[in-house]
């Protein structure tokens, strides 16, 4: 015994030695009721300071894996040893048989679990996730120490399902800015975007049962849209944004009970909705009274042009659009930190549910964020991303238009582009024959409400080496033109 | 115009004159198309540097907010203005006729929204929360800065569904120690308890929509419970843990689709379930196959006797526990960090659902808890907090036998004690009397899933001073003896 005990860096030895005892006691090698050895002997046995032991024997007793009796040492406590006694009659279960419809189906649209894994040195084009190269780490420590030195102790203890007081108030002014009417409305915090869109579709009560969207759209949205049940009808889009004419005829021939819509570096095309149609959607969605979940999705990546408001902007001191905002695309996505801004009334019933999930969002992600802010950290970040990722669409724009000129390139600022290529081409056939040569992407159809996009694909470029966008994209041109032979 | 700036500190002065700007060309006061005054002039106006300006100028043009023609100054951008522009036909809608049935119940149950303030200088008995100033914030502070210089920008970036890779392997470590056999689990972390018990609750298919549970038990859980729309049936409690007869015959009776267990330091009784009850009740579960989720809660905070392993121990190579656990009765609620150790099956769907709601929970939080755990904080802090909890746990006691000498009084570790008085004695009645006199606690009955307990309450005293402890329950025992005349 003794033999096979090993000291692991970064631990105190003291704990290491009790963890190794509770495993003795536990596998049986030490029985309750024995005598351990003395703290100078098992020292010895295991080559640690016989200080070590002593805490480790006190921490064995804190822990009722032993006692001590006055002058004759320690011993192994007699309820510890006993357990996983029911070895006899274990007893498993299928799970497979136990799972509900939703998990079953949750499985099925995870692609997470499907998606292709790029081996080392392949050029991946697949994320638009930030580029962590850029995160400004000192600012995040300094918004950390800075939060924690005014109020730690608070910060670790519970918080509101609402969200971190500091944290909205901020962020309501921030919507402000964006010229958003907050007459009526309120805000609750979320873990992200994706936590925030799951309230909402729990909250609303299906009525029809079926929901507007862009086509293509996030496809994570969509699997959402599915595991809440509801029907999608995918409305085409234009170089400016959705038809609202296909809006209009879908609108008028049945009911919504909401449309879920992008309409900044809209994911997957990258289109931005012009100023004009904002408009002309708004006011169809007021005609018909549905209700419009925005996704306000990478709206600070703007590289060039006006400022254009959301949608909630436009929709003045009214209550018919819900807005989910995050900082996810920009800055980061480690701290799953989202706000829904929405109708005070329905802000209310949302506050209950996400009580109910997760009682509230991490306030330490929620307070760094704060800090982060109102420091003006983001502006400075902002400025230095928006050069950095605005060359990089610039080079992929330029790459697409030299390798696959004869494609469709939408992508009017964010973190990807969409590519059409013509009707008939399978960006799955390419994506399998480009993966041979170290390069993929994402194949367009998953984007789709309807299995259509089979000729489409998405290049997120945030992460993708300049040297490594010009080689992926020219071995996808020499690819394709292979393919279409 | 420019009367109404105010500078306010902590935040640079450049933005804040940025900002100055959107709000008057958001409300109009600047028109799209018109001239900025010069730098030099609004420097003056606003009497901040010219340098400021300078600045919030070029922000307002990387918001798309303002452009500037060279040698002329700048100008408001044309789209910037026009938002809003729909008030003609602001629509607003009645949101309480759109809420999903799951919303509404959902601020039924919601206790937090109807829960009685404490007023200033009230002594409060309702909370169960740590007490957090025995947070030891030198040590969350290294290990958030230990952890951020050794992976800090993957640590804000994107993390994974299942987990914080390092804290998942230490936590199973964790759980071995506790007694656990891991072979065919795995684990998944979570925001809390809480998204734990709803993931399960929502990938576990309804057969029969029936659970067992104790009775009393914790509310929240209670609460989920009926949000999924299961029925419970309560197992009464006894000194020992839940009545195995009672369990046997409720069994016998009908089907189940699991059994929602509290076996250490039970919220709201205190009752430890003894060893040989555990084995008894796991012998039943596995007779009539009823998975077990086991809430591991509060055990940690033993303050006497031997370790008692969890159920998932006693079930040994089973699969049929999955077990729940937190730190936050113990260490830092503002950290949102749980676990669900579980057959990896399960935890497979778990994690897809997972994927859907939330994503993955803070890698912040997960991060600084692992650095926390991995240097052996945790003991030490047990340590301190184990006896400063047990003093309050022995003073309220000792109080309770003084003044309510009459009562029953359960509790056998933990932060809170379970008070029942005779029967027909109303501790709603005794709450409100006593509220009166500055003492609140929790009325007992929201924790019993069949309207009885209404002569029972749950003093929580981890954050209650002992001078308070002891005035408050002299309080609740005047007030009582004084009720039953």
């Amino acid at each position: 015994m003794f033999k096979d005990f090993k000291l692991l860096p970064g631990r105190p030895v003291y704990i290491q030695v009790k963890d190794y005892m509770k495993h003795l006691i536990l596998k049986g090698a030490l029985q309750g009721g024995q005598k351990l050895p003395s703290t100078r002997e098992l020292g010895t046995l295991l080559k640690v300071s016989r200080n070590s032991v002593i805490s480790a024997y006190a921490g064995l007793e804190d822990d009722g894996f032993a006692y001590t009796l006055q002058g004759q040492g320690s011993y192994v406590a007699p309820a510890a040893a006993n357990t996983g006694s029911l070895e006899s009659e274990v007893w498993t279960m299928d799970w497979s048989q136990r799972l509900s419809a939703q998990a079953v189906l949750a499985d099925e649209l995870d692609i997470m679990k499907r998606g292709i894994r790029a081996e080392k040195g392949t050029i991946s084009f697949t994320s638009i996730a930030p580029d962590e190269s850029l995160f400004d780490l000192d600012n995040v420590k300094r918004a950390f120490l800075d939060r924690m030195a005014v109020e730690g102790n608070v910060l670790l203890n519970y918080g509101y399902a609402r969200g971190y007081k500091p944290l909205i108030d901020y962020l309501k002014q921030y919507m402000e800015h964006k010229g958003v009417d907050l007459r009526g409305k309120e805000m609750l915090i979320t873990n992200g975007f994706t936590e925030g869109f799951d309230l909402v579709l729990s909250t609303l009560g299906k009525r029809s049962g079926a929901v507007l969207c862009e086509n293509p759209t996030h496809h994570t949205a969509i699997k959402n849209l599915r595991l809440h049940g509801f029907a999608l009808t995918g409305i085409p889009m234009e170089r400016d944004g959705l038809q609202l004419e296909a809006l209009e005829q879908a609108l008028a021939e049945r009911e919504y009970d909401c449309a879920y819509l992008v309409p900044s570096y809209h994911n997957p095309t990258g289109i931005v909705m012009s100023p004009e149609k904002r408009l002309g959607l708004m006011k169809l969605m007021a005609e018909y009274k549905v209700p419009v979940i925005e996704d306000g999705f990478n709206e600070e990546l703007r590289y060039s042009g006006s400022h254009v408001a959301p949608l909630i902007a436009a929709a003045g001191s009214g209550n018919g659009v819900i807005y989910l905002g995050s900082f996810s695309k920009v800055l980061f996505p480690g701290l799953r930190v989202g706000w829904v801004l929405a109708d005070r009334q329905l802000i209310d019933a949302l506050e209950s549910v996400k009580r109910a999930r997760t009682i509230h969002t991490s306030t330490l992600d929620q307070s760094i964020l704060y800090q982060y802010l109102l420091g003006g950290n983001l502006e400075k970040y902002l400025k230095r991303a928006r050069a950095e990722y605005k060359r990089k669409y610039e080079l992929t724009l330029a790459c697409c238009k030299e390798h696959i000129s004869y494609t469709t390139v939408s992508g009017d600022g964010g973190l990807h582009l969409f590519v059409t290529f013509a009707e008939g081409f399978s960006t799955r056939e390419l994506l399998a024959a480009c993966r041979e040569r170290g390069v993929i992407f994402t194949a367009g159809d998953i984007f789709f409400t309807n299995g259509e996009g089979l000729n489409t694909l998405r290049l997120g470029f945030s992460r993708v080496a300049e040297a490594e966008i010009r080689k992926g994209i020219e071995i996808i041109g020499r690819t394709a033109k292979e393919m279409m032979g």
